[in-house]
């Protein structure tokens, strides 16, 4: 459907190692779907590769192609509005980046919050009896 | 379902507003569902009411009551594991607190990725043409 574009997921990073686990099986259940030419993953903090590396190896491998830069962020805050385009500014030479929005206040998160709340309760209260 | 139940819902805090309003917006949606005994929300850095404020507040009108406390973070990381657990410690004599887990790799934010990727390429074409 995209197969023209490379995508490239952002995420926070940590020095623990889930934030990366989380932007893996994201990235893996994406590729799935094959709609991108490919898919990858970059960190703004402590993770790699960073978010420099990776447009790097697309504007040396791949010059001139669109890269679609998604934040896996929640909400829009300081690293979506301010650190990322900062970083994407230096490769708008060698590649047509398009950048996305977070994830935001969408209901199939508010699905999910209600079943992790179900779940702990459910289990606290096998806990008791 | 869970009348018996304060839930908080944490997340990180900004300075600006967009991390707040996202908070604001899942804690109406949820409370629609009327799930829960009230819902509110807290947070770690910068926005307020802190979630010590929070918890203070229920301990003094709510002594001895359930309270589920739900990170709203995308994975598990020192926030998550070390800084919200810290300050639950503290509350444990006059709350019954039980902490759930953050949101994961859930197959319903991949849908949401999926989305904000294939609107930014849509607009993204408009544009171009």
């Amino acid at each position: 459907m995209f197969k023209d574009v490379d995508l490239v997921l952002v995420g926070h990073g940590s020095v623990l190692p889930y934030n990366e686990e989380l932007m893996e099986t994201f990235r893996r259940k994406i590729e799935r779907r094959r709609l991108f030419r490919s898919v990858r993953i970059a960190f703004l903090q402590r993770s790699k590769p960073s978010l420099e590396e990776v447009l790097e190896e697309l504007a040396a491998t791949s010059p001139g192609r669109k890269v679609l830069v998604l934040p896996v962020f929640l909400a829009k805050g300081t690293h979506t509005l301010k650190d990322i385009p900062e970083i994407l500014e230096s490769y708008g030479e060698n590649l047509k980046i398009i950048y996305g929005e977070p994830l935001g206040a969408d209901d199939r998160i508010v699905d999910v919050l209600i079943d992790r709340a179900k779940a702990t309760l459910m289990a606290a209260a096998d806990g008791e009896t």
